[in-house]
């Protein structure tokens, strides 16, 4: 069984470069999503914390020998599924970006670890885990 | 342009009904991960957060009418990207879960807000956003 995903945008940002994580990151940049969508960007607020799921699209296939990496800041290898690394069994990536402003069908956004032109999947609200959770 | 996703494993909860999202369940479950990507669950550790990233394989397709909808619990239409509809342009659910347990294969989690049979496309580490965020 296979999933078909279309992305509704792309990450327009100048650098040439990215941070390694979004948690670390003070690039700005836009999100520019099809205006068939845009609707649906109403209530995304300046100020809110935005989840941006994206493809990792100019990573190389995922191998079994991948299952383990070492992350370039960490001196062991770890679990594919402990880490960020873009090379994963679904090359699906995870950032959590603050807005800065909404305009038409624009995101002006902070935090920014995606490279330039990276397919945007789906944005959520960020809510945080429960609390009860260690 | 499409991206073709394959399922990692599935959930296996017995419910038959769940809380509308993760960060208000307690329901206990299990992720079963095919064992082809088994070495991948290296180092995830009990009492963890785990980032779940999975297909709302049930959802009715995306129209463009539900670009805003009424949450249940919420008294207004709020966009399709405020809110975590599973109907929404690309079926992508989030759950920020517990880890109980890791064995072998299958990892027994708490805070489960999928239906029994989700095809789970990814895990990651959960990394609370930069503290510099509002």
């Amino acid at each position: 069984m296979t999933i078909e995903l279309t992305p509704i945008g792309y990450v327009d940002n100048k650098s040439t470069s990215v941070p390694r994580h979004c948690s670390v990151s003070k690039v700005e940049g836009r999100l520019v999503v099809d205006p068939q969508y845009q609707e649906g960007l109403r209530d995304i607020q300046p100020g809110q914390q935005l989840v941006v799921l994206f493809h990792f699209d100019r990573s190389p296939p995922f191998t079994p020998d991948r299952l383990v990496q070492k992350p370039p800041h960490v001196k062991k290898k770890l679990g594919v599924f402990s880490i960020c690394s873009p090379i994963r069994p679904n090359p699906l990536g995870l950032s959590v970006l603050e807005v800065l402003e909404v305009r038409g069908n624009v995101i002006l956004v902070k935090g920014l670890d995606m490279l330039d032109g990276t397919p945007i999947l789906d944005l959520k609200p960020f809510v945080p885990p429960s609390p009860d959770m260690p």
